[in-house]
């Protein structure tokens, strides 16, 4: 009795050890392949470069998702389709235009109209301008907004050390602005852009517009165009032109994009990994996200590669519409759940192809316990930071509809912001062995959801 | 009894607590005043662009060393001073050139003689060329060597996740590939450069003679220029005709530039932080070692920002010779022992200005335990890898001299070996953020030596 009483401790514990061991020689291998051999930055190269910039519904959508379907094909895949799946369409319809005047002094800014917005259709709009700090300002002096262009001139804050901090603190100014200076009887917005950068290079993104107020034009200018107003309209009044061709179009029709790896054991299990294809026009998506898409197709390669056949299904989705919209995450979920799928995990990446940090993960307590447990497997990759909650816009629906547990992948974050939604998001500001090690990371914890389950 | 029992471990835990409370929240501050007043972008800017590259000996590193003093003073410190050491004085002395030929093919290669060597007084020498991958193979081969140039074409490995781990794997061929080659009779080396980077750029660096052996040119070749070759010489034979006019001229003048916070309760123990002022002069020296330095400079300026008064005597130093030589370290830790001073730390940021990751600290166990209880405080701000073994080429020498406990920061290294010696080593390259996220950190470790010792 007591020998044996001894020994199962000894037998589990160095059983554990043992596939601890083979788990750590297999990410290695993981790795390696990756590192040498990966192909995320060609196909970055591709999408960016052959590509391009890509709103949903657009002509260069439809290119990219072409693209994807062929490189998911040419990889290797047991099976590989589009998901239909309708999606809004704005279009920017040409050059965004703002002029600012002030007694002694004219600019041109450096504009772009918002995603979502309704421009002039091209006609120029002239109006004094009102400068506000924020809503509580704009509130306050709200008997002032009629018939005026408002301008937030909320700050991105640099004290935060996780720039989503500054970009959830500030988003609220380019999502609602409108709304909010419409309610006012204002004739237009301008937005202060969300951004670090030391340039004046506008950030686009989504804004929203509400049936109860009209629609009206919504624009992001450059920081040093904001700090140009902010100088110049202490000294008197400032006039403003505006004109943008801005407008949304019907829903067209889009596609998420999706590769499937079907399991040996569990092959009604999905593991779903993912980014979104769609992006903003101005630069070329390369971080946002682009790098989400090609570290998702890396997966598949490095596991064709090293020919390993995952115990349950694995699925890489190109997701149809993130920006402006969510609806590829909503239809691979709607999908899902009408068929009755069983999804276990799904990992997004769409915080940029930046050097890795961590994990976040939204589950259970006993399936964060597991998580955790895996942390010193793939800390020496780079992402040791696993903390609790993390997903991503485009998995989203998935953890709402069954409960899934969802991982988001954690880059470095300080030079997200420098790019975002502006026209230097492009491939030359990504680094080729970030965005490996990226994969690499998310490779590791895939196996080890696979291999362990969550 | 029992009463005060039970009071002492609560008194020496809430004591505990509040210093941590206490400490924690002047580390906010010091981040915050970094975050948003931090000039260290600025110091770089200059340094960079009103200097430029700066090797020891060099008029731009009288220029950079005057600058430095006076950046002290405007910040201002209780001291400031050069400190006089003799240097090497290196010079290129021109362009370097390498042009390559096949039967089939001539190529003019993208090159850089290696920092300390001998060229060939601007003079063409041409030679048949050997390529090698390893040392051992030119052991192996060492009879086809003589009157040959040879080509170390050891590759920079990909594998390694930390890229200092790559640096230290290849750089015996930089340093002692024309010992190597010298000593089999060859008249002049190829060496292909330690990099990541995708493009062509070549990285130069530091080689040795060995006084045995004939002094033969030395040159860094780009990646691109490397993978042509070694394709080429397959083909057939393969001359090569160089010419460098780099040479050695007798050692000169140099100082370490020097800021010293007297200590209010120890003015004779002393924490030295700092960084290298000399660089190599294809780029700007702006990772290698401007950041270092414009980092040190930071933490001068916030704690004089911020009121803070040392209890230990802080010295920020802007070292005079690192990339050559090693001879500012050597004359810091040379004077200090003539005094009979008192070091009791010593940090150095040596590795670029990237995203902090952690510090790496050289002590004994108990003040490594002491540093280790300080991780918590300083992680939310990116520096969550306290490990053992750091320190830096400049303050080795305090090291070895007093058994000084010394740090060096450790920033996200993926990045650095595309710039490292390189063309591309310029300010463009430097993320605001990150440079002063790297100083924070620093900054945070500096309080919290000064205020418990080490």
């Amino acid at each position: 009795m007591r020998k044996s009483f001894l020994l199962l401790p000894f037998l589990l514990i160095s059983g554990m050890l043992m596939s601890q061991k083979e788990d750590s020689v297999f990410i290695r291998q993981l790795a390696d392949d990756i590192l040498n051999n990966g192909k995320a930055y060609d196909y970055l190269h591709q999408l960016t470069k052959e590509v391009g910039g890509r709103v949903s519904g657009s002509p260069n959508m439809v290119k990219a998702e072409k693209w994807g379907l062929k490189t998911i094909q040419d990889i290797g895949a047991d099976k590989a389709w589009l998901q239909e799946c309708m999606v809004p369409h704005w279009v920017r319809g040409g050059k965004d235009m703002v002029t600012a005047k002030t007694a002694g002094a004219t600019r041109e800014l450096d504009v772009l109209a918002l995603g979502n917005s309704q421009g002039t259709g091209g006609a120029v709009l002239t109006a004094p301008l009102i400068m506000v700090g924020s809503f509580d300002e704009l509130d306050k002096r709200k008997e002032e907004a009629k018939g005026k262009i408002v301008f937030f001139n909320y700050k991105f804050r640099n004290d935060f050390i996780q720039t989503f901090q500054s970009y959830g603190d500030a988003v609220k100014y380019r999502g609602g602005g409108a709304i909010a200076a419409s309610k006012y009887g204002a004739v237009g917005v301008l937005i202060r852009s969300m951004t670090h950068a030391v340039g004046n290079n506008p950030h686009t993104g989504a804004m929203r517009y509400d049936s109860a107020y009209q629609k009206i034009p919504a624009i992001a200018i450059g920081i040093q165009d904001a700090d140009w107003i902010s100088d110049q309209i202490v000294k008197g009044n400032m006039t403003v032109s505006l004109s943008s061709n801005a407008h949304m179009l019907p829903d067209t029709i889009g596609h998420n994009v999706i590769a499937e790896l079907t399991g040996s054991e569990f092959p009604n299990e999905v593991i779903t990994i993912g980014g979104h294809l769609d992006s903003w026009d101005p630069g070329e998506g390369a971080h946002d996200d682009g790098t989400g898409c090609v570290q998702s197709l890396e997966i598949l390669r490095v596991f064709r590669a090293l020919g390993y056949k995952p115990k349950h299904t694995i699925r890489i989705v190109l997701f149809a519409n993130e920006e402006n919209g969510g609806r590829g995450g909503d239809k691979y979920a709607e999908v899902a759940k009408q068929k009755g799928e069983k999804h276990i995990f799904a990992l997004e990446s769409d915080e940029g192809g930046f050097t890795p940090r961590g994990f976040g993960l939204t589950a259970s307590e006993d399936k964060f316990a597991k998580f955790m447990s895996w942390q010193l497997l793939i800390a020496p990759y780079g992402a040791s930071d696993f903390k609790k909650g993390g997903g991503g816009s485009d998995i989203g629906p998935l953890g709402k509809t069954f409960n899934t547990p969802m991982a988001g992948f954690t880059p470095d974050s300080q030079r997200y912001f420098d790019i975002h939604h502006a026209r230097s998001d492009v491939f030359e500001n990504v680094n080729k062995r970030e965005l490996l090690l990226g994969a690499v990371n998310m490779a590791a914890l895939v196996y080890l959801v696979d291999k362990y389950g969550l």
